[in-house]
């Protein structure tokens, strides 16, 4: 078996079981035995269960950045890629962030390696090495909101549209941040056909 | 003795005990003793300590937006008065965030609190008796970054300034509620002196 295709298996294992039991509870060895496999195979993969289900995170997280970096998405469809993902894993995530604490919080993890994203994507639109400190705050206070309505919105789904929280999240990006996107994607756009332009490369500007 | 000034001592008693504990080791007990009052005084004034954390922000909260609705301070001035507070308390509060947990959570509580007083200024600055769910989630998203960005920069105080602070927390409101504000506040220009006005009135839109 492939080293993904056990991963998936492991992660599909501790969902189910998640299902039941507060995830701080599940064994390493309950997460194996349900996938047939020993626990020496668990630890080949992840050093521990925490790094499981920061590898879901990662991975979904993964692919919509790829998406959006290839401009076969704009940041609107990347949203909403996003917020389903969470709908779709809601009691998983739920459970993941009630249930750790410190650095293997969900939210920590996952808003720092969300931030980190949004950091690399930025400097590739702006064509930088590193980002000033403005623009990191920036980021970061973004992240910040950006996590905080999720998790609300996941508690209280059932009141709020994922179209609403596009459009909440799309308006929430800070306007510098907007701008820059909007004048670099201006830059870039002589070397593009147009309509395609407008069509691929609305990232983060969807919403002036 | 006044209530206020009772509560002001049981702050000072509890501040001062959190320099060599974690908050939540901290017994109502050891607060009153320290205090030289009874237990049961700190129960007519507070119904367990979490509440004496919490009166001790809203104090201070109530006090910022007050002077930020009478139009004796902007709003980069308000920030700036924030983060001094902040900066001022930061051990006992990074205390606080540490230990505290669920529905007496420092930054839920106090994070639940600012919401509510920008939700009122800003229905106060609109006119209106109610926010649309596109405000409540846009100040929902504001509020939740506004707090990330100040937690991390009270663990990591030393590298950025208060002036690089208010900047980003200035800049990382939603364009739509700057842009509310400014038209709401061109019309009220009209019945102020124009140079009183500009001084006064630059609540959100500092950074435009």
């Amino acid at each position: 078996m492939k080293n993904a295709d056990m991963k998936e298996k492991l992660l599909e294992s501790f969902r189910e079981l998640a299902k039941n039991a507060p995830i701080d509870k599940i064994t390493v060895r309950q997460i194996s035995e349900k996938c047939g496999v020993t626990t020496q195979t668990f630890y080949n993969h992840f050093p521990d269960k925490y790094e499981l289900v920061h590898w879901a995170y990662q991975k979904r997280l993964d692919r919509l950045f790829k998406e959006l970096e290839s401009g076969e998405i704009d940041f609107k469809t990347f949203l909403r890629g996003y917020l389903s993902d969470y709908q779709t894993n809601s009691a998983f995530i739920l459970n993941a962030v009630a249930n750790t604490r410190g650095e293997d919080s969900y939210s920590t993890r996952g808003g720092r390696y969300f931030c980190e994203s949004i950091e690399r994507e930025t400097c590739r639109v702006l064509n930088v090495e590193e980002l000033s400190l403005e623009y990191k705050l920036l980021i970061k206070a973004y992240v910040g909101g950006f996590t905080n309505l999720i998790l609300y919105w996941l508690s209280n789904g059932d009141e709020i549209s994922i179209d609403d929280m596009v459009t909440a999240l799309a308006d929430a990006v800070p306007q510098k941040l907007k701008d820059d996107y909007v004048k670099r994607n201006s830059k870039s756009a002589k070397i593009k056909d147009s309509k395609e332009f407008t069509k691929n490369h609305r990232i983060i500007s969807t919403h002036t």
